[in-house]
């Protein structure tokens, strides 16, 4: 029998930490009494200070797409005329979900494996005369790495409402909601922020709110409706316990802890490390002789990194060698999917992690038939993180 | 300091099994991985049994208000005309939910603590030629059983699709979808199921399945999309991974143990189990001189129990009190919200929760003047559980 002990090496579940995981399995106190109160509150100042929003958090039960969901059916009405930045399969699920709701929606799709050029989102915003920005920070599918902070500048100084998918970035990358005119950030848990799947993260800007609250021809929606939480979300940041749908209460006092965890580290060196775990796997899958996704260094994601496969090698046979070996890395999504794979590493990566998966990949690939000299890329990780003078990554 | 042992005796969260918590806490395995769909097609295969369906059962993250969300916006259209029973908040919720979507709603509201008619709802369906009626079968707000077998058979018999919340019933009382046809079953869960809150359910029968693959009228959904997750639902059927957006995967296996439980001990015996123990609460609760919200006996739930405060008790008292001494119950929702309590007996509800309950709630009443023979509501319990033979409860 095979071990069920893997690393997780996919862009989400990661390997959690232990006391996340403990807390996860804390018998569950109501969720109208003072001690949830007291975690979900945290959990939502936590966020916002994450965050840098003025407005308000809200955290549901759901997916990832679910947050994408809320964001588009509070902030928009079937007038709204949407301009949807697409960088691999989850910008065009913004595209498709709004569409699917009557929205007008105006694509810009990016090469595979590009960012989204500033001129080119300027002159469509400007062309095209959109309310809203839809953008995705990190798209998952293609480790693409937009440079929100400039998009989203741009698109608030033309008055447009802005919208950031951040599943794949919030918790590994800055994101500076107020500093960068973010008006809606969607976020799940399962990522960098470190916490099992199962809570949708939606973060709204005061305008965002404003917006909320005047939006009378807002699209249909009962549980999504932000207006049946706004009370409950006011209350509990009083400490006070309110009833709308019951909230996934093991799963939000995980987050609470998993942000003390954040926060204990700094947000300031949780990106700095992020940053260089990503810049270890890409220096190591270079050096191996493998080539990236994202066509240039400053687009490549912290978060993830999607490799091509060189030919020959079957994504099946590389990826069922790799957990044999006690490594799990995830296949490609969208139009490529058999012809690259993708390695998480997001959350709290160690050391370990990245040498011994590197290491796996070089065993994986060799017994491919891909001609690999064994130890490099696991040597090309360890200056660099010995250099940084990181190792061990944490304290 | 107050421990934080306590007994939750609300209706949902409720005492979680270890064994179901510890699963909760296992390190996440990837979404797509042979593992994760094991649990989930168990998790899948038993739910259809439990409920006795021979459509898809679909397991979401999320509330039981998303679940009910689910059921109407994949089989009613913006022509529909639903006849919704309410029997307390809940069944309220359906009706607000539907009408927020443009559904013509026709609402029967049953008085505070009395159930559905069977002549009134054959009345209303006819005088009204409603496309589909909304029942709750147990409401967690009254505690009302409602008659779903009969009133589904009237329904179904008239050609009108049956569309049933189960959130405080499954798991605790029978639910034979195929056998009383019932078209739609949403559930969540905390209750009954025995996991903490964040999965809302959904089962389809095979004739609803084909209105949803037939709707092409349906009302905007996305992440509530039926379409969007049958393919996935079908795949995992296979055991073979399948991604629309990342499902919890923590709580579903989590479901899985408890489904096993569940099983373990026999369906009949479960149900059986929970008739008694509920009967052991309101025998005591009645002894104790309380008046309880359900008019009568054939429609109390055996899931929980709401009862009436005695004149001069306060809510927040009482409930201090009873916190005080370990045993956490629920306030009131909806109209009479401050004059009435809850008292949740789902799940795995042992004799030890049973009697500590009863006693602790003589007493806060009798702190708060309300003139209680002590021991008496234990002794009445005891007798009742004696006689049954059945304890201990389990096994």
């Amino acid at each position: 029998m095979m071990s069920e002990r893997k690393i997780i090496m996919v862009p989400g579940p990661v390997n959690y930490e232990p006391s996340v995981l403990r807390e996860l399995s804390t018998p569950t106190p109501s969720h109208m009494s003072l001690d949830f109160a007291k975690a979900f509150k945290k959990a939502m100042e936590k966020l916002r200070e994450l965050l840098n929003v003025d407005g308000k958090v809200f955290i549901l039960a759901g997916g990832g797409t679910l947050a994408m969901e809320v964001a588009a059916v509070n902030v928009l009405n079937r007038n709204s005329k949407a301009l949807v930045v697409s960088t691999g399969v989850f910008g065009d699920r913004f595209a498709d979900l709004l569409t699917s709701y009557g929205v007008n929606v105006v694509k810009l799709s990016c090469k595979w494996g590009e960012a989204a050029s500033l001129d080119d989102v300027k002159a469509l915003l400007e062309a095209e005369g959109c309310d809203a920005l839809f953008l995705t920070h990190v798209d998952t599918s293609t480790s693409v790495l937009n440079n929100v902070k400039e998009l989203c500048r741009v698109a608030k100084d033309m008055g447009c409402l802005t919208v950031v998918d951040g599943v794949a970035a919030t918790g590994g990358i800055e994101e500076n909601m107020a500093g960068w005119g973010i008006d809606v950030l969607v976020t799940a848990s399962q990522k960098a922020l470190g916490v099992p799947p199962g809570l949708a993260i939606i973060a709204l800007s005061d305008d965002a709110l404003q917006l909320l609250r005047s939006n009378d021809r807002r699209l249909p929606c009962y549980y999504a409706s932000l207006h049946n939480w706004l009370p409950i979300v006011e209350s509990f940041e009083q400490g006070v316990p309110a009833y709308f749908s019951t909230p996934p209460v093991n799963l939000i006092q995980a987050l609470s802890v998993s942000l003390e965890l954040i926060f204990e580290e700094g947000l300031k060196k949780v990106y700095e490390r992020h940053a260089l775990v990503g810049k270890a796997f890409r220096e190591a899958l270079k050096k191996i002789g493998l080539k990236l996704i994202p066509v240039s260094e400053e687009i490549c994601a912290p978060t993830l990194t999607a490799v091509w496969y060189p030919d020959g090698v079957v994504d099946r046979e590389f990826r069922g060698l790799l957990s044999s070996l006690g490594v799990v890395v995830a296949g490609g999504l969208g139009p490529y999917s058999e012809r690259y794979f993708r390695i998480g590493h997001m959350g709290r990566v160690g050391f370990t992690d990245i040498v011994s998966t590197i290491a796996a990949v070089e065993i994986a690939l060799s017994k491919c038939g891909f001609e690999v000299k064994l130890g490099e890329g696991v040597a090309a990780a360890q200056d660099l993180l010995l250099k940084a003078g990181l190792t061990p990554l944490f304290y």
